[in-house]
């Protein structure tokens, strides 16, 4: 490629004025299109909303991201939905007010607002190519962190992520550096005055501790 | 399931003190296992190091990773990498300190830490399942949002985006909510006092400026 640094730039129209996009950088994201959003029978439809006001956004998104593919930008999908088991919902969000069926309750596309149900999936017109992003939204708190190298990228990523209310467990024999000294520094930084970005602990103690979760799992399923 | 709302927590020794992780929130962050830093001839090599030293790590996330595949938690694998035209890529990372082989260069593993490359790839004993999210480090610092509803989860979004240094476009005639002022006062509440969470435009002129972009992509590529 003769240019290959060209930086191409688009200018969007905008209030409260027009923005200059690189478009090298910019992703396009598309927000819980999802059917059960969007069709009759779904979340949206029980707790007595009409559906219909939400389809006049399908055609103008399906142009954009038409358009999108063609000048390559990254697309992100994002998908609202729990666990079969509801272990990720939160109580006050399942009980909140008095839709004809709950998140869990079985419907006319599956199980309410359940990840891998037919009704928590993009809808048709919109649907995310196997290269774009699915963003699922979890509700994870912890994270279980390693790999490498540790003053580098782990150090910021466990940083980022203290910063944004997650609790991060550093697994210090799953990460290493190309500087022993720098790997000892970086685990002995986390843990530091009370344990200032984290925790550091390390795959024996992570496994024991999901050993025992795996017993538990086997003592709850009778038949397996 | 007789219990479904059952909460299985897993306490894990570390530093500074033991910690107690629900499962049900907790993921496994496995950060940059990538050939390219672990293995000879990868970036990590070119730049002098010595990639017997990261080794050490893989036996120990492995472990771990297959504990968290059978307790069902979720795994994300992240990938450090660059788009093949290097327009993603800062000069100043380009360029700095003198190693063998620069990012973007032809190695024994493809082009130095680009996607696609099989240098940029996780190495084969930590590979991620179709199941896991791959978690690209991408470049991205303009966001182009659409999706439903306009006051809940669109609004949501760009706040935290906003807060997070994004520049967000919201493309009105892309949202929708079930009531159509909150859809009107949601995009207000955006671009009021000059955009104190970003601009609003709509599909129109998101399209006019990409087709600009494809014409422009049209007239660079010769043979196409």
């Amino acid at each position: 490629m003769a240019n290959s640094k060209q930086t191409s730039i688009g200018t969007v129209a905008a209030e409260p004025e027009p923005i200059d996009l690189d478009w090298s950088t910019t992703a396009l994201l598309i927000i819980d299109m999802q059917r059960d959003f969007m069709e009759p029978g779904g979340f949206g439809e029980t707790l007595g909303n009409d559906v219909s006001q939400l389809a006049r956004a399908v055609k103008p998104i399906a142009a954009v991201l038409d358009a999108a593919r063609e000048i390559g930008l990254l697309v992100v999908h994002t998908r609202e939905g729990h666990l079969p088991d509801l272990s990720d919902a939160p109580r006050a969000k399942i009980e909140r007010g008095a839709p004809s069926l709950r998140i869990g309750d079985p419907g006319p596309m599956g199980r309410i607002l359940i990840r891998g149900e037919a009704g928590h999936d993009i809808i048709p017109a919109l649907y995310p190519l196997d290269s774009e992003i699915v963003l699922q939204k979890y509700g994870i708190e912890n994270l279980l962190v390693c790999g490498v190298t540790t003053e580098v990228c782990v150090h910021t990523t466990v940083r980022e992520a203290n910063d944004r209310g997650y609790r991060c467990v550093v697994l210090a024999d799953g990460c290493a550096s190309y500087f022993p000294e720098f790997h000892e520094m970086g685990l002995k930084m986390i843990k530091a005055q009370g344990g200032i970005f984290g925790w550091v602990s390390d795959s024996a103690a992570v496994l024991k501790a999901m050993t025992a979760e795996t017993s538990n799992h086997l003592a709850a399923g009778a038949s397996r």
